[in-house]
């Protein structure tokens, strides 16, 4: 697989960002995600839906591959999140080999993606200033409802 | 938290070899899990779905974890599963601070249970011969369907 660089993956980032704006507006918590296929086919897309289905397991990468549907393979895939992934969804990237994950922003939340690189993932991080704003400005607002969705 | 002993930790397997059972009468992977509560209430029970519901997100653990609902805090819970935890049902145990899992067997699958006891979860491994030759009847007569779980 090759390498994506920062504009490639800049351009990839709209549609999480736009499932992330879509929760933030229902009154969920921002985060969303999309799996494309090896070759930027649009696999799935979802957002965190703990608030709007009542549903801890839905974190916005779960939602994305569950939107996928079953694949015979994940090989050659890019999981594309507005937010470095926590744990859970750190462990279904590297459960399921997708290859590459492109980043929103890791500064408001640092998961696993270090992990993941170590494990062979290709991790594209931005600093996406829209979405350190969009998730900064939802965990000083909600701070009991984001340690509820990271299990603190 | 209280060390649980082998005998209790048994006690604990029932409900997710049901679940298990209940989704190879279903066509299933045969894979089941419950979450409890500190006090040892029953929270939440739950099945892998993939073959059911044509679901690749709704791995057992997981499935008892959604069962479960929200909950504030999962500190002194016990997630129960049947076989080994994936990557992914590892960083669910992980992210949520799940304080121990029972294990029904290890020896058809070998998942991420030894990186949660580096970090502090609490692992009762049973060898359990009713899960063992269930998983692995499974897995010899259905190894593409087993290998899309894992993602292989």
């Amino acid at each position: 697989m090759q390498r994506m660089d920062q504009a490639q993956a800049r351009g990839r980032l709209a549609a999480a960002v736009e499932e992330a704006r879509a929760g933030l507006a229902e009154g969920g918590i921002p985060i969303g995600a999309a799996l494309y296929g090896p070759d930027g086919t649009l696999l799935g897309r979802g957002r965190n839906r703990r608030v709007q289905d009542d549903d801890p397991s839905m974190h916005a990468e779960t939602a994305a591959f569950r939107a996928a549907g079953r694949q015979r393979s994940y090989r050659g895939t890019t999981m594309v999140t507005t937010l470095s992934p926590c744990w859970y969804c750190s462990g279904l990237v590297r459960q399921f080999g997708i290859g590459r994950v492109v980043i929103g922003e890791a500064s408001t939340f640092h998961g696993g993606h270090d992990w993941l690189a170590e494990h062979g993932v290709e991790i594209v991080l931005l600093d996406d200033p829209g979405c350190v704003e969009m998730m900064r400005d939802f965990v000083k607002n909600n701070p009991a409802l984001w340690n509820e969705d990271i299990g603190e």
